[in-house]
């Protein structure tokens, strides 16, 4: 299923009249086939977003000059703009702690091919994972951590992200608060899952803070990190149902599913360039 | 489909061995068939929950004397308890403002047979859904409302409340913050939807505020109003998916059926005597 | 909310290269602003399906005109395709029989501006929905129907159909079989909610039977109506969680809420002309 | 998180007047604790369900005593009975062929001690998952088969089975229909997920099926396996929403979570001896 012929482009604007039909030329007149066009109109804002999927067999030029002459056409209607080619696997480092349920959620669906990325490394403030890393053969890092060494740990993690070449950090239940400077560095590469349906219950102890206000239905949050703990914007949610009968262990057995599912959709769809950022939120093609 | 042949108890106790059998016998010495037992123990909190359902057709004494006879068992093993008889319509009193959705269902629902009450009246502070009461020919009592007059014109709600003898007071997107005094005064009484998933966007404008965050899902919650605003104990929550493609209006407009849905099942478990508020939470049975 | 300020164009075609930015740029070259364009390429059929929106405020020609223009231009590229004008509102008959569910939610919503239509007539086999209409203010026809006038109440609802000009038949619990003639007459103008999640319990008696198949959820299902029953294209379906506790008559109790807000999903989407029907599926734009 | 504490008893009987209090009693009087006792009357069959958790160190006298003393008060009132020490782990055999994600979601919720049984053995029709067999040390027994050796290697299968006393067998995605007789000799023993949300799209291609008929949601259904293929009764269900830019492969790889984790639900049900059979259906407490 792993698709390697495509070229991907997503295009941010201001929300001018014809841009559709340009865009869409310039393409066309290249002799490119377009697989999928989306766009989303931000009226409130002012902003116009567009997804373009063309067919990488269609390219007769260099990578390079298409990327050029984009970039001309792009500075004319002021366009900010990324490409992705489908055949270039992003490559990926997961962050995780003590709980193995996204973990092997994410390796279960690499293994069968359903995501579109390389994972060169595990990185860990425990040892506890290491031998879920040993059973899918990834290299395991365990790099612990105490609140005097929280800098040098972290730049231990930079090294190891730099060296690898690393495109996307995936925090599956890593249960540790990344510094600013980190998740500033790493803007828009960054992609965490906090176990509640923000923004209830931000921060520690959800499903504790959850069984004490007496929810029904209790949920899980992807979203990009930012500064502010839990502020990132969005990219997907979910929800189960739940009933006094369920006390805060009953929750947290219940959210793991939600977790993984929702941390697993939203890497995906990172994974296939469906996703844009507008300003604090996200379009989702 | 209304049952008028039912006799149920609530019942609440400290977690105490032997309960269930004790209660169950109190009622099979007197010849009750027990139609439906269901029990909940939050050994966390060290309670305990019951409801109990039995047959009216079997009560050869007077209710007063079943009463008497339970309180001085209730007694021994210091429960707290009340009892329903599903022949005693209770009497509901809708609040309402300028959004007729949750009122069409209530109606909608009352009128196919499906809630097991009386609605004497509907009181708003506007006069834009007398056309809807008029539909349902149920009076309507419009209460406008100011700052300066909130106290005159909550005690006019109060008025007719005990003139109608009202058991349960439903706050249908009624837009007005009922004082502390009201609410202390009906406490377990008032049933409020609250237009958002709690405790996410807690008091005013949360489609808004659902917009600005970015959030992939809405919800609306219903509870019993307490002094605190949209604080008090959950009843029943739901959801609905959304997207990027959604602005305020259309989540107001998606959210709609979600708050009558949810406010409409709430008020049927209550009305069903299904509900026991623990603490800030509820049981439903 | 309602919308009188787009022209929308459907669009069907074999999926052909350059289309995207032909069609969008037809209407940039007459200083159309595009508000949404919309695509689908079924791959596996080999068809291209497009819904394109424009303001009619830039509009400078007739619509005549326009319509000649496009015909014209899609003649070179084969194009099926149809237009619909927000401002010319869709006229809705809506058939019903004895349960007032389905009818209260269209009605609820029409009357809160957020269906784009008129319903200039209910049409009933029963008597018993007649206050309903009256409640609405619409007129109310009550054609009975027997195994041997079938033939002649079905000219009659086809004669007050045509006399009134409808665009759209919704069956909102119309629990008569309309025959293969007034089906194939109406064919992609017909609306009919199923009380089930088909393709399970197609045919009579839905809840009876999933209850005896001791299903977990029930659903409902809108599609259009085809000559075989409940074999049409579906336009949505949705589902709600039940359990052991819940007979035959509590499921449709709870489905009934299911029931209204599938089907006014589904006709809403009709009337947004969101629905192209790819032979017997639907893109829902 | 596992539980060894207990002892549970799944009671079914006629709808007897006064059974509540007489089973309770039964346990009161020998100064057992009822930590949880849920009922179920299925008033249209005149049958009565109940689970009856009490604490295992309330236990004072042998095993065998306890289930004499309970043998002998069953028969006074036909009660069909069976009782469950949480502290003997059921032993679980899984069967699996060529796709992994349920087997990967048992086994991660079984390393995460969500799951209280052991797994001695997986068996496959297929050599492709013996790594994920390996990954967990759990020993993998690849019995191939061909339409001629199907006996031989059911068997083979069930040899297996005996040999390690197993409890419950999992299909897992195991793509072999099994003989009447070997589903018979496991009765109410074997749990297998359809890729469907029954009773729709029974038997082969669920996906395939669901695509061309153009559903809006899709499901997955774990059940009982009996003789008639994918009509024994039903534990779980749950569904995804679908829509027509799915084709039949994203169908598939949607499936997976909704098959994952409504057969691990099922799983956990029957093994937290929370699911009783009540003919073709299943009371699940």
């Amino acid at each position: 299923m792993k698709d390697n012929n495509t070229i991907t482009f997503l295009i941010k604007a201001g929300d001018a009249k014809g841009l559709v039909s340009e865009i869409t030329s310039f393409f066309y007149q290249r002799n490119f086939n377009i697989l999928s066009c989306k766009q989303h109109s931000d009226t409130l804002a002012g902003k116009y977003f567009m997804r373009i999927v063309i067919d990488k067999n269609d390219l007769k030029i260099s990578r390079k000059q298409l990327e050029d002459e984009f970039s001309q056409f792009a500075e004319k209607f002021t366009l900010e703009w990324k490409v992705n080619y489908s055949d270039q696997l992003k490559r990926v480092a997961i962050l995780v702690s003590n709980t193995s349920h996204c973990l092997y959620h994410l390796m279960s669906k690499l293994n069968e091919g359903e995501l579109n990325c390389e994972v060169p490394l595990i990185i860990s403030n425990h040892p506890k994972l290491e031998y879920v890393a040993e059973q899918f053969k990834i290299p395991y890092y365990c790099l612990p951590v105490t609140k005097d060494t929280k800098p040098e740990q972290e730049q231990q993690i930079i090294d190891l992200i730099e060296k690898h070449h690393i495109d996307l950090i995936i925090m599956a239940r890593y249960m540790q608060i990344l510094s600013n400077n980190f998740v500033t560095r790493y803007n828009g590469k960054i992609i965490n899952i906090h176990h509640a349906f923000l923004p209830a219950f931000e921060g520690a102890n959800p499903y504790q803070r959850a069984y004490e206000r007496g929810v029904k239905m209790i949920g899980a949050t992807a979203h990009y990190a930012t500064p502010e703990l839990d502020k990132g914007p969005i990219i997907d949610q979910d929800v189960e149902r739940v009933s006094h009968e369920h006390d805060p262990d009953s929750l947290k057995r219940i959210g793991k599913d939600i977790e993984s599912i929702v941390l697993t959709r939203a890497v995906k769809a990172h994974l296939d360039d469906k996703i844009i950022v507008n300003e604090n939120r996200t379009v989702i093609f």
